[in-house]
């Protein structure tokens, strides 16, 4: 499909591309209900003011503004103005505060909803796209506990998916922050953003600004830069960090978290989570465990499921609602799977009958048979013209419609595999596809 | 629930109440599918001159802004500037056009999106609502067949949600206007306008207008009134139509096709379809058959379903694309059945089953339990601390969960029912809930 979307950084998909998104949202829901995650919506929009709560907006954010309305007076945006949520977390911390009266805590939800930012679009960005959330949030307090199960659930979630391998890279920021303590950088966010940059301009310039903007010397850089190369499959990271010589309170308590996640995904999520002590997630508000998600072979698309742990997701006067959540790219894995084939839908159209029309007389006829059929779950469509059955036949193959459905003038009926030719006498009340054609499948490359 | 929305006219559900808009979803996408109807999604914005289209918007649209970017120069809406989509049957006008390449025609499909308008917020309208639109569109013909059809299937997918009785109410355009031009009077456009309002102002008043406005007889006027209060559940109106005695090639169309939805309806949706001349649908710009459905005893609802036949839903060069749709208010139908309680959720969480812990070490061996459950379909959690057991089945009360499961130290599995308070032993590689207890069920009052 080398199609491009009319308007730059809006995907829209084709029907049967929609099929392969359908099973990836469908697959996703199910995994997080069976783990007992409940579905909620927000509204698209929040007040500007919601949206500048954290006292920066580092996403584009597209406002609102009626058409037909009188000109506004220019100048400031009105913080009461409406613009349309850039993620999932905003709108979540405000359902939470507005909602804890109805809500039973800890809270566990999942949220599959259309965000936009007004980015220029490129490779793996756009400026609508669906991201799917989980988040647990505690009243006043959480334990630690969800936070390994969050990155259960996911590496759960992501498995059943027709996409590559991946690997979960966690970190902890109370490790990091602490172990730049212990060596004497007090600027830990800005040590944090300038490890951030590393995968992008590399070891030397991270040290050069950890120098020149941070006033790190040779040591701390080196230090700092040590940590950040330690990624271990098991919790033998724990070794290498106490290798590294400094002690910090922080340090080891966020040692201490990183290794429960990692020894409960040895056990339990074997080979898709690691300890990468690179990753810091930059600007976000993370306050311990830090994750980030690559598609093997697919790494430079990014990270495809990103999140942590949040001390204050959302507070109300002094009553704090701790969390923990990861958020799927989910548009961003669909555009790879459909761009690379990873993945495509057994047929176009959920339809797996065509009941074919012997005259013009007998489409009520047709319509019974088709109701027989359907009420068993069979997807049935009736032709509209009773035309030559060759003309009928030619209309179910260009519809990708697996089976045609004829009835005669004495009423014996018969049913077509239009693909192998093989056509059979059949009954209306009983008969059923084999179960790989009742409904469109996902088949992966 | 007496919760009202935090932002007037973008109303949230709790997540009990999720549940139940969730079923109504699924249910309407289960008998789309089952009808061959694909599923396809667009983009949430259009760029205005889309919008503007028809040459003039008669609902209230969101622009949209990037709130990063300076200023413009205000004065008139720039055309490419781009603004939330009002309803699905615009973009979808925009998506054939632009895919028609791709699509196979008769192309049939659903889509189910929120649409946005700024409308001032009042009992059944929001400004932020999800419709479910189903329309079948050719490549320059579409045969009438799918007119029947589409009643039919919106009736069986209404028949399965959880809402009270409904009418569709069917009416044809060329009859009404093919009437008009027999007793003479030309501007139907304007008379279909002046009987949209009917029921609003009664037909005292309509008789005025159209004498006042549109210059016509009291005769006319009398008669296009007989002609709109003509309501029958057979094609008995056929008779009362001719009996008027005005004669028209256009009207005898009209009264042949909406005679085949209404005798294809008393056959395959019997009760469900009625004949009612008095629905013109005002401003839109249908063709043919135009439908409006209300729930009986919620008549003051408004029509909760509409639609009807475009000539042209979109056109391309002379390429013409004619459709017919029909559109579920699913906000609309949603919050009457939670403000009314008509149906609610079997509990409030999809969770089944809550794995007790005995002690903290035990954690593991529960994720397994709880995977073995899951590997079944039963939705499971794990408790996150090893309270006293009486702290933890409050816990699974308060949240809605029914069973428990509890391992003790030599390994020996149990499973409580709390609201019966039976604990029996149970084996997680084989036990399972009763059926009903598997899945949320929405339950009608």
């Amino acid at each position: 499909m080398a199609r491009t979307a009319s308007l730059s950084g809006f995907p829209e998909w084709l029907p049967q591309e929609r099929l392969v998104e359908l099973h990836v949202l469908d697959s996703l829901r199910r995994t997080f209900e069976l783990h007992g995650f409940s579905s909620i919506e927000t509204r698209a929009v929040e007040t500007v003011e919601q949206l500048l709560r954290k006292g920066e907006i580092d996403k584009e954010v597209y406002g609102l503004s009626r058409l037909q309305e009188d000109e506004g007076e220019g100048g400031k945006p009105d913080p009461h103005a409406l613009a349309l949520h850039f993620d999932l977390t905003v709108p979540f911390a405000r359902y939470v505060v507005e909602n804890a009266g109805y809500l039973a805590f800890p809270f566990r939800r999942y949220q599959i909803q259309k965000v936009w930012r007004g980015e220029r679009p490129q490779e793996g960005r756009a400026r609508e796209f669906t991201q799917a959330d989980i988040d647990v949030v505690g009243d006043g307090e959480l334990p630690f506990r969800y936070d390994v199960e969050i990155a259960l659930v996911i590496a759960e979630a992501l498995s059943a998916l027709p996409i590559p391998d991946f690997r979960l890279r966690i970190n902890n920021r109370k490790l990091a922050e602490g172990f730049y303590r212990g060596i004497g950088l007090t600027d830990t966010a800005g040590v944090l953003r300038s490890i951030d940059k590393l995968e992008k301009i590399g070891p030397e310039k991270v040290a050069e600004l950890l120098k020149t903007e941070l006033g790190a010397t040779e040591e701390q850089a080196a230090a700092a830069l040590q940590l950040a190369a330690i990624r271990t499959e098991d919790t033998s990271f724990v070794k290498q960090v106490r290798d590294l010589g400094v002690s910090d309170e922080l340090l080891e308590e966020g040692l201490h978290e990183l290794e429960q996640v990692i020894e409960a995904a040895v056990q339990h999520a074997p080979g898709k989570v690691i300890a990468d002590l690179s990753i810091a997630r930059g600007l976000d508000y993370y306050t311990g465990t830090v994750v980030e998600t690559v598609l093997v072979g697919h790494e430079q698309l990014g990270s495809i499921c990103s999140g942590g742990r949040y001390d204050a997701l959302a507070s109300k006067g002094n009553r704090k609602f701790p969390g923990v959540g990861l958020s799927i790219g989910v548009t961003r894995l669909v555009s790879r799977i459909l761009s690379q084939e990873l993945a495509t839908a057994s047929r176009s159209v959920p339809t797996a009958v065509l009941v074919a029309l012997t005259n013009d007389e007998s489409w009520p006829a047709a319509q019974d048979v088709a109701a027989q059929l359907r009420s068993r779950g069979i997807a049935t469509e009736v032709a509209a013209k009773a035309e030559k059955f060759g003309k009928q036949i030619k209309f179910a193959d260009r519809r990708g419609i697996p089976f045609v459905w004829f009835t005669d003038d004495d009423g014996k009926h018969q049913v077509k595999d239009i693909r192998s030719g093989e056509q059979v006498d059949a009954d209306p009340g009983s008969w059923s596809p084999a179960e790989e054609d009742l409904h469109v499948r996902v088949i992966t490359a």
